[in-house]
Order: structure tokens, then sequence, then C-alpha cells
């Protein structure tokens, strides 16, 4: 017998009793595994990720979650070829197990550096800005984000064995949610081999990932309104998920990935000879060909001027006859095979539903004899732009079908009736054409890429989802949106507008709120290493007057001799200044003066400047005041120094705010 | 017979052909009005909504659409006399009119304003920064928003009448997408009245909001995956909405605003000698009695330390026991009546149930003799912590329960039995019980109120939503999330990540991108105006040399004398300069000197600078050279300027960037 697939559930491995169902292997039709989740008692699964992993999570800040993810994204690169000996039984070549294994492990790097640079070393993310809720300022709002207190599940495609677990695990994690993972059957054990090195490693916290290999039971039933399902695979099985009962009943988030019909466009401004031709029909090739055309962001319709349809069918067809289909490994073998026969046969049958107003132009809608789940790919031309089945047949495999389109204005139409795609491709060398398609097409999508002679050395192509961008789209394609960067860990969190006080307010966010107290112990905040700082420590310094002589010299010192410092009759007909006013320039350059502690000391530099405004005005012999308060502590994990940022506010003689900013500072720890 | 209500569909008033049903007011039990949907067409209000009111949306800038917004809301404000006759029949006192009436014309001012500040004069919306995507530079993402291309169906709550379809129907117009309100019966004859004034207005576009008095019959069929449903109610009717087979099907956005057993705490720091128990006590008659206890937003759960219940259920009752009860506008009468007979009896019945675990201590669960929906306010004690009723069960009337809590831990963990709420406030004066349970109750809710002396009189109070502000909480109050200022507008558009060439990008976008064209022709764009000016014109200057004795002189006239520029031992010691540099100030000072054009012209004014970074020591004797370009264009519809974006980098002799910022003018338009 083959090996029996175990679960990860309550901190250790599951081995189900029976003898489970076989898993086929995609090259052979050979045995691989056996899987089955006899045995599982699955609201404990969850209360154990509820009670043990997100507490465990809990205790760690933003930052540190983002070490961990980093740790075991490059303990998974360094055990890879394990994974790709493993990932070719699927069916994958190594090209394909590259986006898979190397894109999951990459998607795991990546999201460690963005939470690192994005989010605070906390565990609540601050939205947006400080709302004033009253006139005197006693009552302010502030959004934030807590992790929620639930579960993400994930229900998971048998096409990306690696890549699918981690890309929603990543985010999630981030957030502070426990994941559970139910991998798809056909191709569990690659899930499970990746697992259990994550298991080994030791990296997460115990109780923030457990793994389900075979159904998931009652466990849909358990969920609860801080729980998230997470979906990707087909939209039937998407809208089942969406109906049930517990997920109606207790709002439980849930967002799909589905299957969808995704269009590439040639821009109508191209001919045959046009470089962009031959990157459009490139594309459209390996869309066909990697993962055998098993993506949920392939191609499937090829949207071309009516003129080039046949120009477009040729080139595809020279492409394609290049094409080996075989063993992934074999030599000159550089398309893999279906996950399964029995997904063949989806393909086939789909195929033949296309045949109804499309002609199979390259290729047969034959599988090929003997074993494995091979099939060559296939090109249809549609025979009528009114047909419907372009539109809505997805063939899940290396199939694509050829449309014509009379005009923009068709082809955005056409795109539209694949009812919401998760991503489209536009090829075209007009900036006017790009726009006009791109803005018509945003709506039906997740993500819209443009081809063109400029960025195609770079484009990482029409078919591949990246961290730091939305994947997802609406409709057809589930309506979800997971990655994009910070966007898809907020997504595991909840949203929450906060109204208090502002010394409330500055306790509760951990960032000083303008309105709340601001200490002065006669020590000079400059003076305070990063741990001696408190949120709040202020510094108040002035008044220092400028006087006309000073704006002068400073005109002709930097070069800036703008009329409205220079030139006393045209600055009063300036209508904002109605006189001489001294440079804001000036004005920041003032202030550093006041507030800056020049001997060396903790303050090793100022790296930036946020917000700055320039509120009132400054004239001639106006006196300037200057208050910094540390505002936000942010340590650095890898550095000997964190970001201070400081709310600065510059009055003039009558107390009027003449400038307010945030100055960024380095400052050692100690 | 009473009025029958019409309905306003494709572009006219309509009539339906039956008698309807009766609607009964809610003082006196008279017919009020008739009732019927009879005769509608849906599906072809759902298509003109799409093809007429889209298109007319779509052809309006965000800021032109706020325009429309404001002159609606001063109109209804204006008028505000009649409604508030009409409301008293709903039986709401002018006090609960003026949190329907003026908040409902209030939204739409808030939201006017908002978007004039913070959106574009635009269609289209950008979301976070430009992504760089390979390392050359030349293949780039941006996040963007697009209007959705379907309709935002309403399905309202009785208890908000005007603000309850003012509310969602602001952020949708924003968005770009038509409405289509279905007030609930009870009160739809205030909606259809204050409806019937908007139409005749003419403000808003044509097909940008219709109305449906009466069922929505087959509606709900015919929704795709470019619309949305936004339901308030009861968390019965939204689980059966959100598994409708079109719902689930095409992934319709469904946001759900449900009743919810909001929780108010009383601080255990505190006794019931502080100022703020007195205003626990206040905050709590008063969201028991506004619109009599029928607010989704109402506290239905006081957690009060146990030592503090009586004194708390004595303070209350003495409140109490000073509202008057009666009909509206009538003299000394703080308190209407409910909706509706019906709806009293509805919360007798959940009276009599949590009766279960708890004890009258204030009122009468019999409802007094005579016509119309009166009912006195009910104070429930619970006689256990443990009870699970008083976390279930939503007596939606004048009805509290107060329930003892022993800690803070347990204050929380009595709160997250409700399983999510739209709302929870907290009294206390004490910043260290605030955070921690503020952290503790914002997973499970949409909104927190802190309240203390300090921001008591400017408190907006427990149970009301503000624009700018997000409302909705998750699990049992729905999952959903609404308003929020620009975030309830971005809900209605779809996010899509675009990738492109730079060139390509800003044509998309309209705003410049770094790596795309920057047009040099020889004027200086500080001499054209803001019709001349195009997006990428750019002015390159420089190089300014910086030497020793210009950084000496800056320190001593600026008073800025930090040791990293003055003391060349000090400075050669910190580790990220190693030797003398210049002042920060002083570039961006040199900066301006290098791009300013001088003389009297349309750039008004450098009113902020944004995202400053110094990314390279400046040292002695480095050249200076700088770049600006125009990076985005805003005019200003009320004034006579704009304002210009300038994307500006400072690099040294060696090409490397020294600083990069935004410089931020305003520019006259000709």
């Amino acid at each position: 017998m083959s090996r029996l697939l175990q679960s990860y559930v309550r901190g250790g491995w599951h081995t189900p009793p029976d003898s489970g169902t076989p898993i086929l292997g995609a090259v052979d039709g050979g045995e691989v595994a056996r899987i089955s989740s006899t045995g599982i008692d699955f609201a404990a699964a969850l209360d154990y990720a509820r009670t043990v992993g997100g507490p465990a999570l809990a205790r760690l800040t933003f930052h540190e979650r983002a070490a961990l993810l980093k740790t075991l994204g490059l303990a998974l690169l360094a055990q890879k070829e394990e994974f790709y000996a493993e990932s070719r039984r699927t069916g994958a070549t190594d090209r394909d197990s590259g986006i898979d294994i190397d894109g999951g492990a990459g998607t795991l790097l990546s999201y460690a550096s963005r939470a690192k640079r994005e989010l605070p070393n906390d565990t609540v993310y601050l939205d947006g800005a400080v709302e004033p809720l009253g006139k005197r300022g006693t009552f302010v709002g502030q959004h934030l984000y807590t992790s929620r207190r639930g579960v993400a599940v994930q229900i998971n495609a048998f096409n990306f064995p690696v890549w699918g677990f981690l890309e929603k695990l990543a985010p999630a994690f981030l957030a502070g949610v426990p994941t559970i993972v139910k991998p798809a059957s056909p191709t569990a054990y690659l899930t499970e081999l990746v697992f259990r090195r994550i298991i080994e490693s030791g990296v997460l916290p115990e109780g923030s990932v457990q793994l389900i290999c075979g159904g998931v039971g009652d466990l849909l039933d358990h969920l609860g309104g801080q729980d998230s399902l997470l979906f990707t695979g087909s939209a039937h099985t998407a809208a089942l998920l969406r109906a049930h009962p517990a997920i109606v009943r207790n709002s439980v988030r849930m967002t799909a990935e589905a299957d969808s019909l995704n269009a590439s466009i040639l821009g109508a401004d191209l001919t045959a000879e046009a470089p962009e031709f031959d990157l459009y029909v490139r594309q459209l090739v390996t869309e066909m060909t990697a993962k055998a055309g098993q993506k949920c962001t392939a191609i499937r319709r090829a949207l071309v001027p009516e003129a080039l349809v046949e120009p477009v069918i040729e080139a595809v067809r020279a492409r394609l006859d290049k094409v080996l289909v075989g063993t992934p490994g074999a030599e000159g073998v550089t398309m893999g095979a279906l996950a399964s026969t029995g997904q063949r046969d989806e393909v086939l049958k789909a195929v033949r539903a296309l045949e109804t107003s499309s002609s199979i132009v390259v290729g047969s809608a034959q599988a090929p004899e003997g074993p494995g789940a091979f099939l060559s790919p296939i090109l249809l031309r549609c025979n009528s732009s009114d047909a419907a089945e372009p539109h809505e047949i997805e063939a899940f495999g290396p199939v694509a079908t050829v449309i014509g389109y009379r005009d923009t204005a068709h082809a955005i139409e056409l795109t539209a009736r694949g009812q919401g795609s998760l991503v489209a491709s536009l090829v075209t060398a007009d900036p006017t054409v790009a726009r006009e398609i791109v803005l018509g097409l945003a709506p039906y999508h997740g993500r819209v890429l443009v081809l063109n002679s400029e960025d195609a050395k770079e484009s990482t192509g029409h078919g591949s989802p990246l961290p730091v961008l939305v994947h997802g789209g609406p409709g057809r394609a589930g309506g979800g949106e997971e990655l994009g960067g910070i966007r898809g860990v907020l997504h595991h969190m909840q949203r929450t507008a906060v109204q208090a006080s502002p010394n409330m307010l500055t306790a509760i966010g951990g960032r000083w709120v303008t309105g709340s107290a601001q200490a002065e112990d006669g020590v000079h905040p400059f003076r305070k290493s990063l741990v001696q700082l408190r949120i709040g420590d202020t510094i108040r310094s002035g008044p220092r007057q400028v006087t006309g002589a000073d704006i002068d010299h400073f005109a002709e010192f930097t070069g800036d001799t703008f009329y409205a410092h220079t030139d006393p009759v045209a600055a009063a007909a300036n209508p904002l200044f109605g006189g001489i006013v001294a440079h804001g320039y000036l004005v920041v350059s003032l202030a550093a003066g006041l507030f800056v502690d020049p001997a060396p000391g903790p303050v090793l530099a100022n790296f930036g400047v946020d917000n700055l405004r320039f509120r009132t005005p400054v004239k001639v012999d106006d006196s300037l005041s200057v208050t910094l308060t540390a505002k936000a502590i942010t340590p650095r994990a890898s550095a000997d120094y964190g970001e201070v940022r400081w709310d600065t506010v510059v009055t003039n003689q009558d107390g009027d705010p003449v400038a307010t900013y945030d100055v960024l500072t380095l400052v050692a720890k100690s």
C-alpha cells in the first residue's frame, strides 16, 4: 500500500484508522498515496486554534511574526529539491514547480519584508488620520485594526499545492490569526510533505497552523463570527460554501477565488508586424502551457482585432508546434500532465461544449493513448462574437479560444461578458488605447496587465499573482480579494472606530494624539535613548523673530527669490499673502534651530519629514516658537536604533500654527 | 382611503393598480397610508439604473457628485419642518426626528465635504503607492478603484426612514453607483415624502435613484456580480438574504447591519461618587429612551462592577422616573411611541424571555391601555452572569439589562458573548483600563466609545453612528461595514491592480509615475497656468555646490548647530554619516533656489511638502541638482486655482538621489 497521509491537528500527527482512498499520480496513473480524515475531531481542532494558536500569535508583534515567516521561507527554499521531486508526480515540470514552490516561499519572504516596513512593531494597526469629532478637540476618533479571535480555514485547489496554502497562510499569520489548511486531495501528498517540514522546523508557534488531509467533515458547522473561510476552486463549490448554514448565520467572513474566463486583448493599434504582436502570442502560449493550463489565472479568451484572427492563430500554431508534452523531467519536455485523467475528461467535455460555436484550429479533442493525464494544447477559433460559450464555459487545461472583435468598445464589452475575472491583459503600444481599455475592464477585474515593448523584459506575466498586488476578482471570479501586501493582512483583522478623549486615545493606540498630555521633565527629549523616551515627551522652544533682513538674506543665500519673499508690491497683489512672507523652508529651518539639541547623543539623524503644511503666512517680524512631541516610537529588531516620529507645531506670536509636520529621526536604543 | 404610496421607477412615479395594504400610525393606530409595489417591473428598474443612472454618474467627477450632494443636503434641511411633522406619526419626538432628518441631511453634507478634500477631481481613485515590480523600473504596479457597473440596492429598517436611506445613498452616489431604495413599510410614508422632494429638486441625475414602496418582488433574482445589496434589519432577515440563490451564485456584494446586543461597560476603577458614574447612567437612560430604544446601536447590556449593580439601578430608576411617554409634540413628552403595536408585542415577548434569568427592576412587561404603541422603559437586572439570555435575546425597544461583572477580564468576556456588536461603550477615568478593555473589545465591534469627564461635553453618544467613522460589526451584527468617510465610498468601487510600464501607468492613472516621460519644452512649468500645465512637465536645474562655508553659515543663521553639521570629530563618529553633512533643511532650501521661477505668475504659493526623505548624506563640496515634475493636477471647483503636486528629486554630482519629496503648490487656473 502507498503512503497514508497524516493530518496535523491539536499539536500532533493524526493517522486515520481506515486505509483511506487512493490518490493516483498524474504521470503514470499509479497510486501515489492514500488519504482520509477519519477520526479527526474538527470542532476540537478549531477550538485548539482559537485557544492555543491565537494566544500564541497574540504574544508576538507584527515584526516578530514577520521574522518567523522569513526564517520559514528561507528554510523551505533550502529544502526545495525534495519538494520538486514530489511535485513531478503531480504532472508539473520544474518550471511549473518553480511557480508553486519558489513562488510559495517567496510569498513568505515578501510578506516578511513588507510587514517590517509597513506595519508597526506592535499588535495594533492604526488606520488613517485622527478624526476631530468636536470643535473643542476633546472628542476625537481613530480607526484601528486588531486581530480577529478566530481561525482562518483554507480550502485549497489542486493546482498549487504549495503556493496555494502559503499565500493564504502568510497574511493570516502576520495578522495574528491561526490557520487550518485543507489541501485538495489530488495533490495533497505534496502539501503534506511541505507542511511536515514546516512542523519539523519548529519555527511557527504551536497551534498557529494545522493540516487536514481528506474531507472537512463537520468543520464548517462550527465556524463562528470571528472565523474566516478562504476558498480557491470552482465557482460551483464557492456557491455551495457561501450558502452553508453556519457561514450564513454567523456572518463568517468568506473569500473565494474562483476559476474565471480571463481574457487577453491584442490592441487594435497593432499590426502583425509590430513587436507587441509577438509579445502577445508568446504570452498566450506560455499561459496555455504553464501548469498545463491549470491556472485559475490562465488566458481562456484571446480577443484580437477581426483582421488579426488568422495571423494570431498561425503564430500561435507555430509556437505550439514546438511544445513537447511528456513526463516532467524527461529530455526536452516543456509541458507536463494534467493533475488526473478525471480532470482531463472534464477538460475535453468543456472543449466539446465550446465546439458548439467554435472550431478547433490547433490540437484535438481526443485524449492520447496510454497511462497518465497528458493532453496537447488546444486552440479554438470562435465562429461568432455573439456566441455565449466562450464567455461561459471554462476548460481548465491547455485550452484557449481566439475571438475577433470589431473595435475597442467591442473588446471591452466582450471581456465583460465573462462576468468578472481574476485578471485580464492588454498588449498595446498606444497609451490612449491602454487608458480606455484598462479603465473599461477594471470594474470586472482584480488585476489588469498591460504588456508592451517597454515592460516585456521585466513583466511577470498575465498568469502570475504577486504578493504585493491584490489577487481576486468580482462576480464569477468569486468576489474575493487576497494578497496586495498589507491589504491582505488587514482582511484578517477587525477595523474598529474608537471615539475618546485625546488622552484616552493616546493610551489605547500607543501613538500620541494632538490635545493629549505633553510631558516636560527638564530633560531635552533628544538626550533620551529609545528605551528612555516616552510617547508625549515634549520640548517647547522659542521665540525667534523673523526679520525682513532674515528673509532677504535667505532669498539671496538659497537663490529662492520668489516674488512673495522679495518684491513688496507683487507680494501685496498675491491673493493669499497680501505682502512679503517668509519662505516656508526658512520657517522649518529656523524651527530646527529652535528644537535641535546639538551635542552628540542618542538622536542619530533626521531622515525625513511627513505631511508638512504651511497654515498661516509668516510675515516680517513675526516671532516663531516650536513644540516637538514624541508621537510614535518604533524599535527596529535588526538594528541598535529605531525610528521616532515627532509631532511638530510651529506657532507665531499669536499662537496660530504656521507650520505643522512630523519630523522623522533615528534614535539609538541605549 | 388614506394616501396610496407611489414608487419612483424608470424615470416616473408608479401608482400601484391595487389598493395596497394599510400602514397604521404609531400614535393612534389609525391608517396613515397604504402601500403596494404591484405592477413594478423590477428587472427593468435594475436595467434602468445600470443603463441610465450609471452612465449619468460616470460623466461626473467625484467633486461634481459631491457638489450635488451638498446642494441636496441643504435643500432637505430647508424643508425639514414638513418632514418633522410627518415623522411624529411614526412615534418620533422632535429630538428623535433630529437624529433621523438632520442626521440624514448632515451625512450628505459630511460626504460632500470629505469628497472634495480626500478624493481627486476625477473618476478614478488611486490606492497606495506605485509598486516596483522589477529591478530596472520598467514594470510597475498601481492599485486603483473604479466605479462598479451595477446597482446599490438598499433594504432598510423602519426605525430611521430618512437617515437610513441617505447614509447608504451618499457613499454609493459619490462612488458613481446608482441606488434603488426600498424602505421598510411601517414608516415608508416618510421616506416617500423625502424622496419626492429629492426628485422635485431635480438635483440628482435621472436614474441615479429609484424608490420601491412595498415588497421587492423578484428584484433579488436579477442581481449580478456588479450589484450590491445593502441591508439593515434583523439578523434573521440578513441570513435569508445572504443565502438568496442569485446573491450566492453571482458573488453579489452584500453588507448587513443587524441589530446587536450592544454593551456599555462601567469601569471597575469608578465608584458611585465619581463624576463618570453619572455620565454612565445618563448615557444609558438616553440610549433606552431615544427613538423609544428602537436603534440597532442602543445599549442592551449594561455591564457594571458587581458592587455597583444596585447603585446603578437606583440612579437609572431616578432618571427614568422623569421620562414622560406620550404623543410626540405634546407638552412635556420626552419619549414617543414604538413604531407599531405589533412591534411592541415583539418587545414584550423578548422581555418575557429575558425574565428567565433576569428580573424587571424598573417598568413592567404589560402594554398600557389605549390606542398607539406606547411602552414605558423597562430595566432588568440579570440574576446570574452565566445566563445566556441577556447575551442572545434582543428586545428592540426601551429595554436594557444590568449585568454584574467581577473584573476587567470578565467584562471583556461577557461583552464578547454578544458574538459581535455594532458598538460598545466604556466609561472610565483610567487610561490603563481603557487600553485593556478597548483592545479586548475591538475584535468584536465596529465602534467603541470611551466616555470620561474629558470628552463628555463633546461626546456624540454611544448610539450615534457618524459619517466619518465606520458603522457595522462582525458576527451577529451582520459582518458589514458602512460609512467611515471615503472608506464607505470605496466599498462601492472595484479595486484593481494595474501592472504596466511607467509611461502606460501615467496615461491610465492620470498621475505621473517615476520612470515615465518628462517633458521639457523650454518654458518653465511655473509659468504655465493650471490649464496649460501637463502631467510630466519638468524643470531640471543645477548644479549648486554646497561648501563647508555654506554649512557653517546655515548652522549659525538658523541656530541648528547639531554636531553632524558642526563638529568634524563627532560627525565622523556618527554611524550613518562618517563626517560633516549638510542640513537636510539646507538641501531642500537650496533645491527651492534651483527650481523656483521668481517672477509673478500662475504659481501662487507652496502650501506644503509630503514624504520628504533624505536618502544620501550631502557632504562638503557636493553639488546638487534638482528635477521637478508635475505629478498631479487637481482643479478646485470653488476657486480660480487648483493644486499641483510636483515630484521632486535632488541628486548629487554622482546622480545619487539625496532627497526625494512632493512639493505642493497652488496654481491659478489661467
